[in-house]
């Protein structure tokens, strides 16, 4: 089956949220054959949580809950057959991150950028809050990664992460990943596959 | 491939839980031909949400959460051919229905009891907090209604889910449904092939 020629997926998700690993890590493989475009947004989630009230991700308020999170990552990253490491510190400041992304969404490298962050820090637990850490990920794919830190933290960008965050936000966005479909929202890298199946039926 | 002769799962959940609705539904379908053996065990979930510090189910601190909810019960339920209609009022009083299960969890009838409320609720939109609509229920599963809504009111009984909902507890049961297979914990409707695939390896 190939999708209608239109098909996109948006992946809004932040690159300290454990699910979003999995989702990222695990998106191209499914929709490459199906012919869907994806575009994986990152986002300044704790924004979003601040304004619907949270102090921080819904699973830091409960440590009997945040401790089956851990345990059921590593058993969804090992039935998809995808490393994982608990990370030593949880959450991670992402902006640095989510802002180079932001800066640089139609470049070539922008998806491979992507998921080694998110690998950085859920497999190898690379503090991925500091820039030294983003400019050697950045090396590593060949780039200039003083030009890119640089432009990525002027005004300009930081007001364009900011528009991208406030658009999730008026999708509906409440936690990470959320797939995004023609306007309808799939929540959780539970719902990846029902995102891809709405994806291929309208 | 068939599991262990011992294979069992225990379900603790609790009857105004829409993604125990799924569960209950959808259980025995997967297991049977599989030969594993399923316990349903109702359980006062407030009791343990009180306990951590939530006032009601985590869904409902959050309005843009509890609508998301409901779109994706109602998608869930669709997947896996299932009724489904949105209750008029949610949470509801389970605790009626929760002492008939526990007062007769050896009976031939209780199961067929557990999806009926859960279907009376999440389907017929009946206020299953209310002994006459669960009298019907049991009426019409040709048993002696009030007798068994007398015992279920006494105080043995009454201790007998508090003493089930406090093993929910101490196994780390914070949301329900929640699988426990062999001291492993697997949470919500979407881990209940997890947990099933856990029984067949151990």
């Amino acid at each position: 089956m190939q999708a209608d020629v239109n098909a996109r997926i948006d992946v809004y998700f932040d690159f300290s949220s454990p699910y979003s690993y999995l989702s990222v890590a695990r998106i191209q493989q499914i929709t490459k054959p199906l012919n869907i475009t994806v575009r994986l947004m990152p986002i300044a989630l704790g924004a979003i949580f601040q304004k619907l009230g949270w102090q921080s991700s819904p699973f830091l308020e409960q440590p009997r809950k945040l401790d089956y999170m851990w345990i059921d990552v590593a058993r969804q990253a090992r039935k998809h057959g995808l490393e994982f490491e608990k990370p030593a510190q949880f959450p991670i400041g992402s902006i640095v991150a989510a802002r180079v992304a932001t800066a640089y969404k139609e470049a070539q490298w922008h998806d491979a950028f992507c998921l080694r962050v998110l690998k950085a820090y859920f497999v190898d637990n690379k503090d991925i809050s500091q820039p030294a850490v983003i400019e050697k990920i950045l090396r590593e794919l060949n780039l200039d990664a003083e030009e890119i830190i640089t432009h990525s933290t002027s005004e300009s960008v930081k007001g364009l992460l900011r528009v991208r965050t406030e658009q999730a936000d008026q999708l509906g966005v409440f936690g990470a990943p959320t797939m995004v479909v023609g306007g309808a929202i799939f929540w959780g890298d539970d719902r990846l596959e029902d995102a891809v199946a709405h994806c291929l039926s309208i």
